[in-house]
């Protein structure tokens, strides 16, 4: 048994059976290895941002930890940005990373490179294997590391002589370190705080969706507290039986709107708020002046124990039940395409259960409002910012939950980062249906230069926003991947492609026109 | 003037007037600031990895450095594997990377991360601008950065207070530092190494073309030394007029047959040959064990001046004439497809003065040796061996040389780790034809699998390597991207698309199944 070989059941070993792949040469030993394990379900993606991707969005459903191969600098360097999202998103990842063999780094060979590096810069957990004996106790580690903290990017160096010499056996599963708690004391008194008038809870992560969220749900009904999330979140439960909450919005002035009347935040598995950018003579954080922030428990943290005791501290048992959102469908559109109109055509038809990946950027807000009442969802954001994420996030979703209906809404600019995880979704059969919403350009920039002050795009501006000229042709983009689709124009188009897409298990891609 | 405007002043008058752009909110005042100087060509690339191999293109054909704009940490790490290959072939670039407002970094915004981790992880020359009033000198600095020492990677993080806030003007432009040259001690003593039996003088960058190129040719005619470049070279002449050498292979135990005569071994402009992976039981590096290495000259020293010491310390005059190769076209190829006729179709028809972009990993071979005694032509290759530069590094050298034809060969799995970039071929009409070599896998692991003694892929290693089922359609991928496109099945075929591709000024794609 190599180390590649203790490697590969340790994983397995320790839960970890799916692996998102790029490999290369230095790879070659743990590919051996992965051809004896039938049982790691080795997932090929035509580039490292589509692996770290599909391990975020694996990860956000699955509550548990995919592997990832990649190779050497340039590989993990090409999934970084979406390991940032997933950092942000607090998804537990391994990256399994392959180096040349450790007396080989002394020459300058092409793919040398400061690996560590960029691992230090976007890693939670780095480590490079020192021999093969020590391989499978750190893949362990790594996998512990992943766990703990509520969710880490853990990045294991492989260099490729570890992995090719001799080993004895796996290493044991190593359970996640405990998390940190907030004091008794902390907790009653944000209980206090909770019920005082303009108060709010402020959650985050895995506190809004499933059973934590309905126990937030609780200690509001008996607090009488609000409770806020923040615009961007990993993973929000909408829809019919989801509790009632405000989101934040993008621009800051409106946050600074949505939050006016609060005066006691409680922070429960978030961090606080604060604006996406910052702008000119606008604050970095959206809260009043004189609100008052109770940092509770951190999202590297306990919350889900923590809202159990806000619960008990409170007295909210399960008979103060939260008022839940009530199903509340539209008509289906017809006519004219707008933005609206794909919103109500998803909340009447998409079904229950479904998980809805939202990387529609400037599109996004009123598919949000139209959806509001529709069947049971999961939503997923882009946390960390770095656009990209929505394809490859669809691909883990689907992987991670076979029997649910998963769609992606992406702006056509998001959508090109990686745009080869379509064909991942044609190769691995994911039942996924992509909307790309074709304005033909990155909208929220000419938003955004307004926001400085320049109302007229110039020529080099303009060349910078529009993605014109030619425009993308999404039908044979996807075509091109081995994805059927086709481009809609109006809302009764956009239904019929809707309901088609969804009437099959393979993926689909509908280019909407708007 | 606010500092992101005494920036793109800066920067012009330093002769940076290209700029591979990628932008996002934190470049805004930048953006607006480039809209108010028309003279800075900008260049969309819907991917940052094919801005920063354009760049990398850019430079090799131009010797001359352009700027990237990308976006916070996310946006540069997308960028990473490029410049990683830039970095590789000494290639000049001044990346200017927004950043939140200096104040702003406090908070964990989304897209807060550790941007000068990255940075310092593949630049030479990191700097955040401090404010807005020391944006003009640290661009000037960071072109000077990106010109010194033969060419490196620089990166100017630019929060965007410092670009929005008030400055004074422009920086004046700075030199490139001296470069280090050898001592005339050592240029003699390398001069009779060179004189003896069995030497080579061992070259790269930019000595491998042009007039350098030539210089070394009469170096070899008067010491009747051997000519060795490395494998993978920024830019190699090849073709009629060019110098004869000896150019290193992939497969160490090829490089070991190679070098088995040599004895004496003087590198100039480049670093010591090294195998590109190690494998159990071969060495790391291909010379004999006998073989002395001088280390007269580095590749971020004066090995222009070096080779001119050496021309004039052997006494070889300009009457000391190099023997060139001289012009052997074969005849227009016929019938069923192999790799060695697409070679000899492109020794045909290929024009004068061509620059090829070689990115075809497994099928290079036979097309390198087909090509031999073309007509003059520029090479470039994937010197650091991160795969995705072929189609931006393209991009780049079409926008340099913009009478040139340009030819990339790209394998189907290289291609498209950044097939974006050939939406931008479309947008700024480059004059470029893409050959893709559609052998439908990675098909170099399918070889170094069985480097490691597994002969059969069984399913896990099979699924990472092939890309099949579906198969990518080359011709809807580029017609997704507005770039014309045809199949070709046979040598027939490849001929008549190849003289179509070449006889329009738009780019121009031919998938060749192989």
């Amino acid at each position: 048994m190599n180390g590649a070989e203790t490697l590969v059941e340790t994983l397995l070993g320790s839960g970890v059976d799916v692996c998102f792949a790029n490999p290369g040469t230095s790879e070659m030993h743990f590919v051996a290895a992965l051809d004896k394990y039938p049982d790691m379900r080795c997932v090929l993606c035509l580039f490292e941002g589509g692996a770290t991707g599909a391990a975020d969005g694996y990860y956000r459903m699955k509550e548990n930890v995919a592997a990832t191969l990649l190779h050497l600098g340039p590989g993990l360097a090409n999934g970084v940005a979406n390991l940032h999202n997933a950092r942000k998103a607090k998804s537990g990842v391994v990256n399994i990373v392959g180096d040349h063999a450790d007396y080989h780094l002394k020459y300058d060979s092409p793919l040398k490179g400061d690996l560590a590096g960029i691992s230090n810069a976007i890693s939670h957990w780095t480590r490079a294997a020192p021999d093969a004996l020590s391989v499978a106790q750190d893949g362990a580690v790594a996998v512990q590391a992943a766990r703990s903290n509520g969710g880490q990017i853990s990045t294991l160096i492989l260099p490729a002589n570890t992995a090719w010499n001799n080993a004895e056996g796996p290493a044991t599963y190593l359970a996640p370190k405990i998390l940190h708690r907030p004091s008794n004391e902390e907790v009653v008194s944000a209980a206090k705080v909770l019920s005082q008038p303009d108060a709010c809870l402020f959650l985050g992560h895995k506190a809004l969706y499933g059973k934590l969220a309905q126990l937030a749900g609780r200690i509001a009904a008996k607090s009488g507290c609000e409770i806020v999330a923040d615009f961007l979140v990993p993973r929000i439960e909408r829809g019919q039986g989801a509790i009632h909450l405000t989101r934040m919005n993008y621009p800051i002035a409106e946050n600074l709107g949505i939050l006016k009347h609060i005066k006691h935040m409680v922070l429960c598995g978030s961090n606080r708020p604060v604006a996406f950018f910052a702008y000119p003579n606008m604050p970095s954080t959206p809260e009043p002046h004189d609100c008052h922030i109770t940092e509770l428990c951190a999202p590297d943290m306990d919350y889900a124990w923590t809202l159990q005791a806000l619960a008990d501290e409170l007295g909210a048992a399960p008979k103060h039940k939260p008022k839940l959102i009530e199903l509340d469908l539209p008509e289906i559109p017809t006519g004219a395409m707008s933005l609206e109109k794909v919103g109500e055509a998803l909340a009447a038809i998409l079904p229950e259960n479904a998980i809805v990946v939202d990387e529609s950027v400037t599109s996004s807000g009123p598919l949000v409002e139209a959806t509001k009442s529709a069947r049971n969802q999961d939503w997923m954001h882009v946390v960390g910012g770095a656009i990209g994420q929505g394809l490859p996030v669809a691909v883990g979703a689907a992987i991670a939950c076979p029997g649910r209906k998963v769609v992606s809404l992406m702006g056509d600019g998001s959508a090109m980062y990686t745009l080869q995880s379509l064909w991942t979704m044609a190769r691995e059969e994911l039942d996924v249906v992509n909307i790309i919403f074709a304005n033909r350009g990155y909208q929220i920039l000419h938003l955004e230069l307004a926001n400085v002050g320049v109302l007229e795009a110039g020529r080099n501006a303009g060349r910078m926003f529009d993605v014109d000229n030619p425009t993308l042709d999404w039908v044979s983009l996807a075509k091109g991947h081995g994805v059927s689709a086709e481009r809609v124009t109006d809302a009764d188009e956009f239904v019929k492609a809707l309901r088609k897409g969804l009437a099959t298990k393979e993926p689909y891609l509908i280019e909407v026109v708007c």
